[in-house]
Order: structure tokens, then sequence, then C-alpha cells
């Protein structure tokens, strides 16, 4: 990789950091919370400080601009963590979360849209810093590269894509128009507009507006951050519950589909088989869900079972991560169902998390072909998706993904067991760190908090959802020595 | 696939196992357990008799004897099926175990080689009756239509090897030498011999020889079944338990090892690279669990540490099963250890179950290979395994394996839920029985026993059991249509 110009690309990502931070300040100035504008301002003015003498250092020339595959697998890695450990510092600064290991946890988990907390109390933390706490969530939801790509000055289209294609590396992005710049705007417009929407749409039902946008960044990350302590059960509205989870599955639909009804394709939208089977996989889980908590008498009501399943659903499908019942106390079936959505995750190309749908699809086709193969040995079969055959390199990259995933998982439950929890609370905080999801079960459950995990847990956990997010790959190409060596390979 | 072929070699199995029950018979008879040799003197000749006509019915002639894979396919998922219904029946029919379901349940548990158990008292039954359900391991172990192969005169070879493919369908199977049934044979004579051996080291030790007879043949076949409620731990004898460690690790190791030990070809010994994984794995694992042990003061001695988790190391890791320490309180970390374990599972071509290491092995590669992909784009990245390189379709064949593994986890997972026990305790049942293991965690730990879960989990596990020791293949290609009706496609 070109050091020069990953570290260059790390400054500007660092710069506009430091400017996301002026809008938290800007809302502790509307509070009065004056030591938290202070610190904000404090700590971004440090920040950008540090930049300027390395944007001067890494100044790019004409000549040197050709940016390739592997640098953009460096920026992403490095940016993500750069962008983590920098959110860290106001709440570290500030005083509110004295400890820097929970500190940089809480920020991994707002950039990465996790929403794994290890605050127990979260009205505690001054409206500034609850405000920065939901915005990393808007910020990461969308993709930091994708946000570097749509803010600075486009300079070659490659570079652009290159970045783009590193921070998500799933098998169905496909460009929406062919320079990146453009695309990365399309995206943020879609996504600052789909946010408005829903703004408006919770004030409208009496939620206050700070409130209405706090919740709404957290939503559109797919992120599951709060800023009550009975999380959204606070309000106890079921038209705001209503509107949060049709707005969390919308979230959490692939945005190329909003493209296309923008673009009025609406082929594009019909024969999109991972939307069927996205959908279709929320419905069939809130009916099962409904009726198991109905038989088990968790519910009273059919009307009262639909409400808490189709947001608990939602929440967990998407990887938001927003509880308003205690899914822990519900019977094991649900829960079991609610894992299982945990793997599954929401589309490709939404903010969401998890394995993703489309390379859900690619695995059962996948399956099937061979299974196809071994009863007609003679028969042509290919993996289809959406009626474009795909080649053999697109299913292998899959299920090498699979591979890669289960042994990330496997090697994190054996670091996370080491804190002597139950196996189900071990089990299910990497499974909700990993797929970006917030809560767990029983110790890391949706009324508790991660606050009581070791250090090595927590850094372990950090980098399970950095992991998650960008899809395994880009952090572990930076392991291969090859990546920073170059002469030797 | 040709029905008339099926149905006479599924006789053939069945009146196979008839003759194998004059076994316990002989047993009971020496215990004078008049009442158990009645039982299986009856059911014996009833399963003979029953076979005749469907034998004369479906004799073959000279030209309808190409039996193909589908052939195959269908007589090991039938053929496992019908030895573990009239396995049943002794049980069943001495009202020994008086309910069907579980009566199945211990069946096929025992010819799956897996040892879970609904006995909670298992002294309770007679000697005949003892014998005969460790019995079903060994049987199980080495494979049933391996047995048929190997007893029954050969027609064409062409059909035994057939069989034997369909039995075991993993990656790494090759032929010992070009007749399939002389394969047999010599899996057999190697089988018996290891047998003997054992046989002998624990009457040395001092245990009768009825205890070392059943508790060999529950090692052989790595099954797990014992005949004290105390487990091993009854004879509280550290020779016993050393002899079992060894042999348990033994028969998890790939036969065609000890065909090329005999044949002094010790070249394929040592490049084996299955073998070196597996033993690396035993030793790296059983250091983990001595030191957390240790560390929680589980243990106060290095030699107890050293015995009670090398034994449960090459009891979970070779899915024998058998537990002299209740694993389920060790520190968390230990456990997670064994669960891994259990997924990873002995070597292909042994009597052990679960994933298996050869498997393991090729995802390990094709990582790797796709991870330098990237890295390197225009190199030539081939999977390797032992010098020879793997073609695409077997590495495919892996990754495929993978996806059905994790879906029939997931599925099975969600039916055991409905049992609505912990999630420990579904998870580790369905792990332990889907690998073949034997006890689980929690409500089916080493200490406990299945029999109060639903009959509907009772046959999924069972169902589980079966997929796992045919590894999930020719399971699935039954529910094909196809496989039924060769008309319509």
């Amino acid at each position: 990789m070109n050091k020069k110009i990953v570290l260059h690309s790390l400054a500007q990502i660092a710069l506009i950091e430091s400017g996301l931070m002026l809008l938290p300040a800007a809302v502790a100035l509307y509070y009065k919370e004056t030591e938290t504008v202070k610190v904000f301002l404090i700590v971004a003015a440090c920040i950008a400080a540090a930049q300027i003498p390395i944007l001067l250092l890494t100044r790019r020339k004409e000549t040197d601009n050709n940016m390739n595959f592997r640098d953009g697998v460096a920026i992403a890695a490095c940016g993500w963590i750069v962008i983590s450990f920098f959110g860290a510092l106001p709440f570290y600064i500030s005083g509110e979360i004295p400890n820097f290991t929970n500190a940089f946890f809480e920020s991994i988990s707002g950039f990465t849209t996790t929403g794994s907390s290890i605050l127990g109390d979260v009205e505690a933390l001054t409206k500034g810093m609850q405000f920065w706490r939901c915005f990393t969530h808007w910020v990461g939801g969308m993709g930091v590269l994708v946000l570097t790509v749509a803010i600075l000055p486009s300079d070659k289209k490659s570079s652009s894509l290159q970045l783009m294609r590193a921070e998500c590396p799933g098998p169905n992005v496909e460009k929406l128009v062919p320079k990146g710049k453009s695309s990365a705007l399309i995206l943020y417009v879609i996504y600052a507009v789909l946010t408005l929407v829903m703004i408006m749409f919770l004030v409208f039902g009496g939620m206050p507006l700070y409130d209405s946008v706090c919740t709404t960044f957290a939503t559109a990350g797919t992120g599951g951050f709060g800023i009550k302590n009975a999380g959204l059960g606070f309000y106890n509205s079921a038209y705001i519950e209503g509107v949060v989870t049709v707005f969390m599955i919308m979230f959490g639909v692939n945005f190329n589909i909003y493209y296309f009804i923008a673009m009025k394709r609406f082929a594009g939208v019909y024969k999109n088989s991972e939307l069927k089977l996205y959908l279709g996989t929320i419905f069939v889980s809130i009916g099962l869900i409904m009726a198991n908590t109905m038989a088990y008498g968790v519910y009273g009501s059919f009307s009262k079972a639909f409400r808490y399943s189709s947001f608990q659903v939602g929440s967990i499908m998407t990887s938001t991560g927003f509880a308003t019942a205690d899914f822990d106390a519900w019977p094991e079936f649900s829960k079991v169902i609610l894992i299982l959505l945990m793997f599954i995750g929401a589309c490709a190309g939404s903010t969401g998390g998890g394995f993703k749908v489309s390379r859900v699809l690619i695995l059962i086709r996948t399956a099937k072909r061979n299974l196809r193969k071994l009863l007609h040995p003679k028969s042509v079969n290919v993996v289809k998706s959406d009626d474009k055959s795909l080649d053999i390199e697109t299913v292998h990259g899959v299920s090498c993904y699979l591979i890669i995933y289960i042994m990330i998982f496997f090697v994190s439950l054996i670091i996370i067991s080491l804190n002597n929890m139950d196996f189900t609370s071990s089990f299910s905080s990497v499974t909700t760190c990993f797929n970006n999801i917030g809560p767990g079960l029983n110790k890391v459950g949706p009324m508790c908090n991660f606050s009581e995990l070791s250090t090595l847990s927590k850094y372990t956990l950090s980098l399970d959802m950095l992991l998650g997010r960008l899809e395994c790959i880009p952090v572990l190409m930076m392991l291969a020595p090859s990546m920073w060596f170059k002469k030797l390979y």
C-alpha cells in the first residue's frame, strides 16, 4: 500500500470528524451546557490542528494519484479505528465516561452502528453528549468513506470507487452511476431525505424535536442507542413504535431500491429477490413470535403481541437493537428466532449489519445447486441471482466469507468465555457485537449493559464490531505482512 | 432409484441385524436372564421371517445388476433407519424401555454412535440388554453398509463401492484397494484387532471381562454408552481412564493410517496433515483446559488436571461422549473449548463424528487462498491438501457441506427451542446429537439425560443423529422427488 495516500486520507477523515463535532457543540450551546460546549470545541480544535502537518507533509502530486484496492482497504480499516478513537475523546475528556476503554467501546459501538452500551444510566449524560452518541450512528450508518467521498472534492474517480468498494465488499454492491462521487452523493441524498421524513413523523406524533432527532439518527444508522433508560418504552406510544418499526425496516433495505424507485425503474424493485426474502422473513418471524408469545401468555391480546413482536423483529433483523420489551424474558422459541435473525441481518447495501440477506440467498442457492448436481450429475447447474447467473468466484467468495465469519466468531467466543459468564451471555454478546446489533441475552440482555466485561473482552468485542461493519475482509487484509512491506513479496 | 435393488439390500441388512441379535441372546443366556434371551430370539426370528418373502420377491437377475450412486444413497439412508427401528424392538418389547419413542431414540443414538441417552438408571437394564446397547455402537461405528459389504458375497464390485461411497461421502475417502469388498474386509480387520487389543488392556487393568467388552464397544464406535450410572468414574482408576483416552483418540484417526502402518508405507502417515491438525488440536486443548481448570481451582494438582482434561478432550473431540468429570461445572472457557471441539470432530474415515478435521483443514486453506487472492489478484492460487492440489469441485463441495450443516443446525435449534429449555441446553442438545457426541450442557449435561424432551424433539434429534452420521447428503437426497419418481424428471 501507498502509505502517503493512506495517511493523507486518514487525516482527511479526522478533519471531517472534527467538523462534525461542531454539531453537538451547537446542541450543547442551545441547552446552555457550557462545559460540554468547551469539551467539543477543544477536542475538535486539537484534532484539526494535529491533522494540518500530516496533510501538508502528505500532499499529493498530480503524478502519484493512482489509488489501488489495497490502499482503499487500508484506509477503510484504519479510518474506522481513527474515527472511533477520536470519537471517544469527548466522552473521556468530559469525564462523562471516565474509563477510556469504555469510552472507546461506546464510540466504536456508535460508529459501527452496533448500539451495545457500557452505560447503565444514559440519562445522566448531558444533552450534547447524548446527541453526539446518537449522531455517530448516523455517520457510521452510511459509512465513513462514503461520507469522505461525498464531501471532498473528487480528484480521480478511480480513488472514490476504490474507497467505496473497500468499505462495502459485499456481494451485491452495484454502482448506481459510473462516478463514485455521484453515487456517494445520491446515497446521502436518499439517506438525508428518509431521515428528515422520519423526524417529521415523530414530531407529528408528539415527540420533542430533540428526542425525535436523536431517535431518528439511531434508527437511520440501524444503531440502537437511546436517550432514555427505558428506551422507546419511555414514550409508551404505539404510534411512535409503529413509525420506528416501519423506518427500521426501511433502512434495512438496499438503498439501490430507493434509487430505482426515484428513477421509476420499478422492474428492478419487483424482481429483487433479496427484498422478497427480507420482507418474507420479517413477516414469518413476526407471525411465529406472536403465536409463541401469545401461547405462553406473555401478551394477552393480538394487538399487543403484534406491536411488540413486529417492533422487536424489525429491530433485531435490521441490527438496530432497540428494545421495547424485555425479549430476554420471552419463551425460548422466540429467542431462538431472534438469534437466527441476528445472524441473517439486513439487506446488503443498507445501513444494517449481520451476514446479509443477499449472502444467505446465494448460500441457499449454492446448496440447492449442489444437491441437484448430486442427483443429476450430467446436468448443467448454475447459481442464479435475480435472473443473472452468478460467476463461480462470487459464489466461492460468499462461501469463503462464511468460513471466515465462523472462524472469527469462534475465536471471539473463546476469548469472551474467559469472563466466565454463562454460555448464553458469552454467545449472545459475540453474536450481537459481530452482527452490529446491540443487546444480547442474559447478562448482556436488553435491560443490562456491557460495563462488567473485562478490558480484553471490551477490545475483542470492539474489534468484532469493526470486523462486522467492514465485513471482515479489510480488517483481515491488514494482518497480512505484504500489506505493509512491499519489498518482501 | 431402482426400488427392487434398494428393497433387496434393506432386507439383507435386516437379516444381518437379526443374526447380530444372537450375540446379546448368548450373553443373556450366560447370565441366566431367560426373559431377555426369549426377547432377543423372538425379535430376531420375527425380523428374519419378515425378510424372506422380500428377499424372494426382489431376487436379482444377472441382467439388472447395475447399482448406481442413487441406489447406494437410498440404501444408506433407509438402511440406517431400518436397522435403528429393528434395533429398538428388544428394548421396547422387553419393557425395559416402555416408551417406543425412547427406545427408538436409544437405538438410533447407539447405531449412529452418538451415545445420547434417555435412561436415568442404566444399571437397571439386564446384562443382555446392556450388551446390545453397547454393541450397536460397535456395529454403527464402522458403518452398516461397510458391514453388509464385508459379510455378503460380492456380486459386482461396482455395487459395493457405491454402497461404501454413499455411507461415507466425506472429502477424503480413498479406496484402500480397488475392490470394495476387500476394502471393507481390511477395515473390519483393523477395527477388530484394535478392539481386541483394547479389551486385553482393560482386562489387564482389573476390569471384569463383561465390562471391558462393553466399554470397548462404546469406545471403538466412539459412541459413549456406559454400563454404570457413574460412567467410567465408577472404576476410579487412572489406568483404565488412560487406556480409554488413548484408544478413543486412536479410533478417531482415519483408518487409512493404520492400513499405511500395516503396509509399512510410513510416508503416508508422516505427511498426513489431517493427523497433525487432529493431534495438535488435542494437545493444545488439553493444555488450555488444564490451565483454565487449575486457575479456577477445579483441580488442585497438575496430574489430576491432566487426567480429567485429557480424558474429556479425547472423549469430546472423537465424539465418544464419555464423561468422568461433570464438565458442565467447569469454567466457561473450558466449556467453550469443548463446544468448539464438538463441532470440529474427529478425522474423516474414522468411527468419530462431527464436521471432521479434514473438512476444517480444507476450509482453513480455502479462506487463506481467498485472502491471498485479494492481496495478489494476479497470482495463481490453488487449495492444497497433502501436496495434492484439490480440484475446485472438492473445495466447493466442502463449502456446500458447511452451508447445509449450518442450515440443518438452525432448523433443528428452532424446533428444539419449542421445549422452552434454556438456550444453552437447546443449543448443546442439537450440537451433541448432530455431531454424534452424547452429552450436552445444562439440562442435557453429562449428569442428566434426554428423557424429558418432547416426542417431537426426540424425533428431531434422532434425525439429526442420522444426518450427522451420514454427513447430511444421503438423507437430504431422499427428500428430492426425483429420487422416487423417475418418469417426472
